[in-house]
């Protein structure tokens, strides 16, 4: 018997910090057929909030470093805010959302970050054989959506702050034992593009080959680094299928219609 | 066949705000056998935030007067922080904690109060019957402790700000239809006392008659009221047995032991 298919949504700070945004893709989401897991990032939100308390923000390499003070504004806005105003929209279009961070239901247990050049700080990270599928699959066959926040906790106890693409990845590959899993990055453009410039240079297919290449031209670079291995690294791992789009095409990306995001193959 | 036991034990601002305290309660708390729903309050750090946010904290009659900007500090700080603290806390001492808020797989759902004399902003009422225990029932019988934050929504998706009290009134009360419910209140007292000044004066055993008394002489009064009033309604509508007691005596008052805590009967 082939396996049920499962979608795992990672959105980011563009559709998060819009209203408008957030509005029309909790709409796409709840008119989604298929089994969906949400994974949302925080967005300039714990930012904003940091600097209002006087809290500095230090970044490296894109990371935020997590501080005392730096977790429980994360922690407030990433599994408070965010979470429920998400939880909530989707409800409202009647969605049975149900919202969770790592630490809920030993969902996904961390290992705070060793300190090597860097000290992250509360920062953690995950291993997809830790994942608790059981709960997720059960919370499924309920009809339930889960919406994960970025924030899980170590076996101290301890909060830490999870990289919101990582979780996404870490969730895809844990539930491919059970699913048939398409992940699907939302981001703040239609794909991979050559051009950065052009909206409609998007990359529709890329491989491991092509990536290499994309990589060592430049023309995949920074931030789409991460991305672009996550996504190489997940189907690696068993998932189905990986896809990067824009978060305002989620019902095309959803359904796979052609013309839409940036196709994976290994 | 008689029902299976079920502690709701509702925590406020002493021990929330205290972290030696909650890392006490936390430890008590995963060591109780029998299944526990918990349900916490928020305490001061929601004011403290508003008030380094220089959003101004309104108080009417006990309640918080909710507004756009409070709602969202309430979000934060209760299902957020304080929520994923308490989860945190538990998993770290084996007991394999839930954080959940009444938006959660439609837990609680409430309806923004109607505005009489006093507009409360963002801020909700509950109906027991409302309450999806199927959902609670399928938790607590895969081993979880669910611990729920005072935030819920209203079917058109706004957050709404929920007194901690009323929702371990009404998750107790629903619940009855299927456990044994011993609801406990947990405060910064050793139970109602005749004498507020000496901590030795506890009411051992109180019914209805004795409570209006007790409200008519002002024995008991002021914030004091609600709670006792809420006990007698928990008790009316199906609740097996009502205790108010302090925090850190949760052990004993949890396995029922004589001396701790005010008990209710009808």
């Amino acid at each position: 018997m082939s396996k049920q298919q499962l979608l795992v949504i990672k959105i980011g700070g563009n559709v998060v910090d819009s209203a408008a945004m957030l509005e029309q893709f909790t709409s796409a989401v709840a008119a989604i057929d298929t089994p969906v897991v949400l994974v949302h990032g925080g967005g300039k939100l714990a930012t904003e909030l940091s600097s209002k308390l006087n809290i500095p923000t230090q970044m490296v390499e894109g990371r935020r470093i997590t501080d005392s003070e730096t977790i429980k504004v994360v922690t407030m806005t990433y599994a408070g805010w965010v979470n429920k105003s998400i939880v909530s929209q989707l409800q409202a279009k009647g969605c049975n959302a149900i919202g969770l961070s790592g630490a809920d239901a030993k969902l996904l247990p961390a290992i705070k970050r060793p300190v090597k050049t860097i000290d992250y700080g509360w920062v953690g990270d995950l291993e997809a054989a830790d994942v608790n599928t059981t709960f997720l699959k059960q919370v499924l066959e309920m009809g339930m959506t889960p919406v994960v926040s970025p924030i899980s906790c170590d076996r101290e106890g301890h909060l830490l702050n999870i990289n919101a693409d990582t979780i996404a990845r870490t969730l895809a590959e844990a539930l491919s034992n059970i699913f048939q899993v398409r992940l699907i990055y939302c981001f703040e453009k239609k794909g991979l593009l050559t051009d950065i410039e052009n909206d409609n240079s998007v990359i529709e297919l890329i491989n491991e080959t092509l990536a290499q290449q994309y990589k060592a031209d430049g023309t995949v670079s920074a931030g789409m680094v991460p991305k672009v291995d996550n996504a190489l690294g997940a189907l690696q791992n068993g998932v189905h299928q990986v896809v990067i789009g824009h978060a305002n095409d989620i019902t095309h990306i959803a359904q796979g219609a052609a013309g839409y995001g940036t196709y994976f193959t290994l």
